[in-house]
């Protein structure tokens, strides 16, 4: 019975564009730190969990790219998806994967493109999951204090009625609410932004598979028996996120609390407020040059970033895109996105 | 006595960086339309003057430049500079140049960057200053018909005696002046801004030159006698402009009313001026993209420029420099260009 890692590498990040492209998405990205974000998320365990024992689920055209950030993970444990179907099927095949090879193991979920600045306290959070996991058994998740009333997360919250404040039994799951509801739980102090992490033994998981997602089981038992059938049978796998397909329905799940400086990095926004600024308020990431300018955030790959007379901008520059919004906007980075491929200019994407 | 063209293409533009560059200049763009300045310079008066009677003084940087862009000129009618040294030195050295294969001459000065929208218009009034110059001597400017106060430029007062309106005597030369006295002059309708081109008989001209700039008109005899002495002679010629050191000291200077569509697109706010707009008054030259933003000029010479939910900015975008300013702010693009030098980046100059 081993412990094993499992990390979800197939985001295609099109809100961090133009840093992120259709083969570069965010999880490639040294976006804080000199390390791609995926590398970081794997050092962060390294010493709980080896390489031998971690895989990674991601786009078929992304497996190259994962070898070359992560070139010491055995090879076949880079599992590429033909499409993305949510996190469900991404997790449960790891699952039944590893299942093949350890039917008793404990697996660690990470997402590969979050920040987490306490990393210390949440390798303890970890291990204690685990441990919790192997002698108890059951679905754990970190709960993120919130320090606002975020309206792009889902929040879980916790029952309160344990005999350990620090694990506790989640209560419910809670879609992106709206303002006000995110400010109601914030204020409670009963709600955790979910932050999509997750804990528990394998054999457990997939007979929740079993009885939740029955298709799913069953395409994936297809898929494990002729793995050539993958890209037929796997675009007709559920398209469910874990949270509302599986652990929303399971009756023991619990939800440690992670006050670990956790961030997703979720918008170039969010980037934004994670930089360094001067007395300005300005920050820069690569070159920039700032002339009585205010509150702008330039974020460069390569050319120099010039402000006159200027504020309240997000600035990014590539070789051969710049994008300029304002920082309130950068949920709508999409819409360029979508506007290029409307005008056919993919190259661009 | 021929007619003789003179284009001043010497001006380092380091207000349209990062689209000029120390060795590719203003004049060398094609900022409006699709040639060069330079180019359509030459292109608007060919009817008048062929280019075996077309010189063009610029830095000797510059002169394989001109040459790319003017190949039809004689190879020995490019004068390059060794530093600048203001106008007189340029014009002077062109028209001693010239007097030494034609004596009798009349010769037109022609800054190479400014822009002419009404270009037969102004053909027809270098036709007319070129035949009073030959007819009766004298020196002719185009006198451009304010539209505004600017601030940015010198202004001509004409004396309103003479019995032809449209070519009047100049009664004075005015320094870019303040604001308020900008007003006065514009409401007035006695004062033209002085587009800084010129025509004159040769010999006249350079008469002026012996009395108003003795030592000039002695390095420029040194100079011609032994070419060899250029880069010793030439940097201790004065440092003047034509205007200040001669026009405004001759008794026969003329200015032609001259309502021609003029802009010397002299900053980025100017060209900004000059591109068209969409109905959120968003203009780009090079390809843009603008969601939800307003009065956004986008200026590239390559990377695609995409806005969202901004205003009020002018955006210039090459491969390795990225410039963002306010409209109001144009002026200062030089402050950019002193930062890079200071921070001994001359690669981005």
């Amino acid at each position: 019975m081993a412990r094993w890692l499992v990390i979800l590498a197939g985001g295609r990040g099109e809100r961090f564009w133009p840093l992120s492209r259709m083969m570069h998405p965010k999880q490639f990205l040294a976006l804080v730190g000199s390390e791609s974000m995926l590398r970081t998320t794997r050092d962060r365990v390294r010493t709980l969990i080896d390489d031998d024992h971690t895989w990674v689920v991601t786009g078929q055209d992304y497996v190259d790219k994962v070898r070359e950030n992560l070139p010491s993970i055995p090879t076949g444990q880079i599992l590429g998806e033909p499409v993305g179907r949510n996190t469900a099927p991404s997790i449960a095949w790891a699952a039944s994967s590893i299942a093949a090879v350890d039917p008793d193991g404990v697996m660690v979920v990470l997402p590969s493109d979050h920040m987490i600045r306490h990393t210390e306290k949440f390798r303890l959070l970890v291990g204690e999951a685990m441990e919790q996991a192997e002698a108890r058994g059951g679905f754990y998740t970190f709960g993120i204090v919130p320090n606002h009333p975020e309206t792009g997360y889902g929040y879980i919250e916790q029952d309160g009625e344990g005999s350990n404040p620090r694990v506790q039994r989640v209560a419910r799951f809670v879609e992106k609410p709206p303002l006000e509801q995110a400010e109601a739980m914030v204020q409670s102090g009963r709600y955790y932004w979910n932050s999509g992490m997750f804990v528990f033994p394998i054999p457990e998981f997939l007979a929740a598979v079993d009885t939740y997602l029955p298709t799913l089981s069953q395409g994936l038992h297809v898929i494990g028996k002729e793995p050539e059938s993958l890209d037929q049978i796997f675009p007709e796998l559920p398209q469910v996120s874990v949270d509302h397909g599986i652990l929303e329905k399971v009756a023991s799940m619990y939800v440690l609390r992670a006050d670990i400086g956790w961030d997703d990095v979720g918008t170039f926004a969010a980037l934004a407020r994670l930089l360094p600024r001067n007395g300005e308020m300005n920050a820069a990431r690569g070159h920039a040059v700032f002339v009585d300018s205010e509150n702008v955030t330039a974020i460069s790959e390569g050319p120099v970033v010039s402000c006159i007379g200027v504020k309240d901008l997000v600035v990014v520059a590539t070789q051969d895109a710049v994008l300029i919004l304002s920082p309130d906007r950068a949920q709508d980075v999409r819409q360029v996105v979508q506007a290029l491929k409307e005008g056919r200019h993919e190259h661009l994407l």
